[in-house]
């Protein structure tokens, strides 16, 4: 994969990036890469269906020769009952709109994986977190609006001896745009996973498939991955 | 175990606290039950040292009645490596003091498990979270700071659809005002542990035992726990 220009150069400091195998966290990959950052993919088994993701995630680190580090937190989930994502209740086949979508909700969620990849750029004495909020999800999650990035921003630079400040860099960007930016770095989405469901192929039916799915028709192009 | 005069009265409500087995946080569950809150205690397995700790919290809980929920994030090790309280390097025997001391530094530790709390506290529809963070650590944890607590009350009230205050009653006291409320409580500390090191009896000498001993020594008392 070919860098763009960077939007944030910074060619010796490093960067701890949230990546769940998804397109997005795909494209924020790239883009911290890009920016110049020697980057560590930090990626989270909760338990999820769509563990599809994780394979797309080890695969694409590999290729990038990018170090990659998976933190199995199944264990927290005894605290964190009731979402669809981690248990037996059915994913909704429908567009993201609140109410219906409140069940794909994992409490404190962004919180928490932040919170580890703070511990984890300590650890490793890097600069940065890097992850991908996008403006498509502020309806909805609380955890996915500035206001809720900015704070994080702000208690991560007091939590520590190291102040390690959170970059969303797609944070004002819908899902379209991202996948603009993507496709400007010439990014190939076909070792991307997002489907909710985790069969073989991806159902085309639930939200975040449905997202997906009209990112690309937006580009006049085709999803480059199998669906049912 | 008797109930002191309310701080914080709330009858209605239900508060998460962090509760370790030692005496700053037993005092902190006896402090929200003395101001009203239906408690839920929350215990984390991390691999320390000091897990006789876990062993007095389970048991102060079932005296109390209180519900008692241990997480264990060992997992999570892999991500935080190098701390004494963890690891294989030895923990000070010292007073606490900036550069000893940072060796029994958690990457992110408080971050971490307040995350946790809060995703507890939505999960069950709590209302608060406690934890006891106090003036005697200010100088060394920076996660133990006020503007740290007060930055994660910011967040937290921004992270899910319920705002869940972050609570830390003896923000501001000393481990030796903290022990003073509890003894105003009435508090028998005979099942609290403290110290670093994990063995049959406290052993007098490091740095938190050193802490414990001279709260009460300030109060002219005895520690009723055992040390070697």
């Amino acid at each position: 994969m070919q860098a763009a220009t960077p939007t944030h150069p910074n060619n010796s400091k490093t960067a701890v990036v949230i990546y769940s195998g998804g397109m997005d966290s795909f494209t924020v990959l790239n883009r911290a890469i890009a920016d110049g950052f020697k980057v560590y993919a930090l990626s989270f088994h909760y338990g999820q269906r769509h563990s599809k993701e994780l394979d797309c995630a080890a695969s694409v680190c590999a290729e990038l020769g990018v170090p990659h580090k998976v933190v199995d937190i199944r264990a927290i989930n005894t605290l964190l009952a009731g979402s669809a994502l981690t248990s037996d209740i059915d994913v909704p086949d429908a567009d993201y709109a609140e109410g219906n979508m409140q069940a794909t909700v994992v409490p404190n969620r962004n919180m928490i994986l932040l919170s580890l990849a703070i511990g984890y750029a300590v650890s490793i004495d890097a600069d940065e977190v890097y992850y991908g909020a996008h403006s498509g999800d502020h309806d909805i999650y609380p955890d996915c609006r500035p206001e809720f990035v900015e704070a994080m921003n702000t208690v991560s630079k007091l939590a520590n001896y190291k102040e390690i400040p959170v970059r969303s860099p797609y944070l004002y960007n819908s899902k379209d745009e991202i996948l603009a930016d993507g496709l400007a770095m010439q990014l190939d989405y076909s070792n991307t996973w997002t489907c909710y469901n985790g069969r073989e192929k991806a159902c085309g039916k639930c939200s975040a498939c449905r997202e997906r799915l009209a990112a690309f028709a937006q580009h006049g192009l085709t999803d480059p991955i199998a669906y049912e």
